[in-house]
């Protein structure tokens, strides 16, 4: 059994305790959070050890593993001291919000065989993955573009906009590391414009966007095309389009049940979409803990690893100037 | 030109003689309705020729054939008038109410050359005529079960009803031809079930029902399945399902955009289905058309015609005769 | 904890038993199967009691309730002593292949509290559920017919299609079980049409039929129809339609992933439909298992009771006897 | 009677002919091209007038309007014949390849009263508007992104490639036509991506792509996004997206019927979109010659006027210097 410590018992770290100790060769061995009440609520629901403090699970020779779902600021520290104490990582994504520190932690890290893995939850979905298949399959021919749209039901509380790192860094890490994924290549130039459409005040005060368009290329010209919006009126909209030489494979949208309904008032009406992350990626965020097992078990590399996150990052700063420059930005500036 | 008079300027009648004279190859030789203001008003909006009386039209060496959109009772009488004269004939559905009466109109025409051509228009839907391709080209193998919806979107007026000859005989009607013309092979059985739920009270005073669903086996055990409505809320729901040994085709609904909307109380939400049937099938009477004028020139048959408007009625006269007895009922009976 | 012994470990029994282990609130209390080497494997893999026989089970005070998924001929034995024992009962459907020993079992579990619920899993499906609240919920008004397709992806082998009490008592009574969970009030009468389609051969030598058509009619006049075949070539094919005066609700067949493709040989092409039950009513079995466990606790009744069991029966026997008759068959004749 | 003379009597000119003759207020005055056994072909087949020359049809009295299907080259000179003439224009899109000529061709028919439209067919198609009509009904709320998928189904012969004008003035135009359409505002800014996919060699030789991403955003932010390739191998691909603040609208693929099949190898198979875009937009081409006439009659205004050709042109030509230059580019630096 796989012995995994979860720091943070927000939302996300509950889940993902919740996972832990559904996973048949991983066991929850403890958690941790900065706010004492969640930590002794979260131990006592999960039955599991309530711990002290960070140190202590770095400390215990009870963890195998930590997951970490704290806040963005302490996750390069976290990744650090679990590295240190040779326990495994999987961190939360964004790994920091300053490209900076991301380069001195992974300077840090450089040559550990501690494994350490980022939280790109949707690399794991099983319909993401089968569209991607199509690819390696040669089902739809060589890859020409990967179009994703990725809205969020709704705008997140402003304290959170205003810590959040600014909507590339937050919201489209996801998309830009999913279009890596898929394009199973570098991208070498990035072009990104933002708007201000759902909260222009907000966002101007934070220097921020809600609307964005982004555009990945890569050195053999394959193209992405990443659409987002803070707030999606019929909820939180996740599609995929893999364009190619033979053919295209769409990942659809997921709705809470295939029940249409024909009313005098429409027809064909779907169900809601599953609202929001937590529900929309639910096998994808058990299928990434499988992958952290097999990780620690030595049985399998993590799908995404600290390289991608920093990457990742890299594509996030690259859309925040090339808005602020309005031109393409090429990665090679970032190195 | 094929010069084609119509009989009967309602509705039908008049979207009739607008195909007619779209036709490339046929006219509109004239229009004539009991209701002379109708004649009138139609022949002139159409600049037709206003016949005083369907003799005249029988009567009249410009005319080459007669399209029958008169009310039922007067159809067999019109046919015959019309075979008796050398033109040939397409007769709304259904021919006659009464069995007896279509029997012995057959003797009648019996052995004419004169085509007399039946309107089912449903089996010139390109939608449906695409279904059945699969079956002829063996594409979903050996045809095991048709399953027709048939719901028109409001029950028609009372005055409608009462002179219908009933559901079976009056909407079923289409239906039961639509399941021979799938079916390829002939019907030996019938079982039908009508319900009183739309409106109890007018279905009770007139013997009649307005939910439906009808059973027909063939020789070989072939199924077919028809469920009517006189009501559905969310409008005209006109489908085929053909099940096979090596797959299905189903033709689906037709919506009046292929607009699909996203709302935040509800997703996919489609356009509404095209109502009524003039809506519906105007590709399908249009092409019903074109096959008269092929008729009229000697290059085709009729592809339904006197006989496959006598079976149909047989079909709907067992429907009921099931329905009065709880039985299936054979068709031979009827022979 | 609900400690629960699972009798039979064929491919169903072993999926009851690991929803029994993954349930919160139940415990599998151990396994008994009369091939005692799968006993022993299967409790070997689950890690539970190898019991040498149903008599050990029923006496021991470590169970609570019983999960019945042994051959059909067994259940009401089965079903007796796990009611005399004070054991809470889950059975596969059907009771028994003879109305005579149900009736007999009925008789003899008479008056007892302990509670006996039948393995009716579709009614525990998700989008099949949420397909009915939509008539709960009056949102399609009055419901008049509900549309039942239910297609199996492939012919049994033949020994299980002579053993199994032919088409209408193994198959069509899940179909006839939803169709009463469906319209809301008991049916008087029905209507059966068999055809021996798939392979006529065996089929002849069971005096059974391969593909089907039910009509069910209710008191008030709602309307079900069923249609089944024994092969669906494109694979597990369930749906179902409810038609009702305000509107019409679907619940549409299951995918393995949501991926649409577009080739040059067809577009929106969609993935494979979950084959068969195990994966198609996955959610459906384990929600099953979660009524039972309520059931035990005393905190719900079985959604699907043993008289929901012998009146499904009831309705198999009805439609043997309306094919062999071919005439409608009233409920009351069985009683 | 509009008496319309259609210049050009290639594949387009031949189908606007048609339009133009089945149209209920217009007549086809006559037909003319350079390669005089066309001319003649389809004066017969129409039984139109076969005119010896352009300058015969602005000289004649015989001739109300024009209609300019010719190669691109020729249409600034025909357009200001035809202004000079006082005949009303329709001209095919673009209205050149040079927006110096363009320029100089809007100063010479500066003021005139002669209404000059383009051919911007795409404005037209039923689905395109009713989606638009969710904007403009307040139905998605205000509009924050416009994404159009725009694929052709095959390569173009390398000569029409060669003399194409490049991909974003040859097939991108009617997509950054169809943006403002959408939009609803002046766009501000471009921001254009092409690769060299489908032919390489061909592309680089005439400096020009054959897979394209395009970025449009307007004065208030809002963004559209235009995907183009010139192959997809599953056909025609035509999609529009319009996402607002309250829900979002698409006008989806058109497929040649609504039959969907299910097989062994896939299920839902939809029909082939329809190929190429004289199919796909029949309803708009007819809807355009609608607009025309009723322009020629001075009932409406067009559509798409000489300014919303320039201003595509524009767009196609900020493209080419997007690319060019790697960033975006601002439309006020064309003027």
């Amino acid at each position: 059994m796989a012995r995994i410590a979860v720091l943070g018992c927000g939302r996300i770290g509950r889940m993902h305790a919740a996972n832990i100790e559904a996973h048949p060769r991983s066991s929850l061995a403890g958690v941790f959070d900065v706010h004492a009440p969640s930590t002794k609520e979260v131990a006592e629901r999960l039955k599991t050890r309530n711990f002290a403090s960070a140190e202590d699970i770095f400390a215990s020779n009870e963890v195998d593993a930590i997951l970490i779902a704290t806040s963005t600021s302490t996750h390069v520290d976290y990744i650090q001291d679990g590295v240190a104490a040779g326990k495994a990582v999987l961190c939360e994504k964004p790994i920091d919000l300053s490209l900076e520190r991301v380069n001195a932690c992974a300077q840090k890290i450089a040559g550990t065989s501690v494994p350490v893995m980022i939280g790109f939850c949707r690399r794991f979905d099983p319909d993401h993955r089968a569209a991607r298949q199509t690819v390696l399959d040669g089902e739809i021919g060589e890859l020409h573009q990967v179009i994703i749209t990725s809205r969020d039901p709704g705008l997140a509380p402003d304290a959170y906009i205003r810590s959040s790192g600014g909507i590339f860094r937050d919201m489209t890490i996801h998309d830009l590391d999913l279009a890596r994924f898929m394009l199973g290549e570098e991208v070498v130039a990035v072009t990104a414009h933002g708007s201000r459409l759902v909260n222009p005040t907000l966002m101007a005060e934070c220097g921020d966007y809600d609307t964005a368009v982004v555009t990945l290329v890569t050195e053999s010209g394959k193209q992405a095309v990443i659409t987002n919006s803070r707030q999606a009126a019929y909820g939180y909209d996740q599609r995929i389009e893999l364009f190619g030489s033979k053919g295209m494979a769409i990942s659809e949208n997921h709705h809470e049940t295939r029940v249409s309904k024909h009313l005098s008032h429409g027809t064909d009406i779907a169900a809601p979409l599953e609202n929001f992350f937590i529900e929309r990626y639910r096998a994808a965020f058990a299928a990434e803990i499988d992958n952290f097992v097999d990780t620690i078990e030595g049985k399998a590399k993590p799908e995404a690893d600290f390289e991608d996150g920093r990457k990742a990052l890299i594509l996030a700063d690259a859309c925040f100037k090339s808005v602020a420059e309005a031109r393409t930005v090429e990665i090679s500036e970032f190195t």
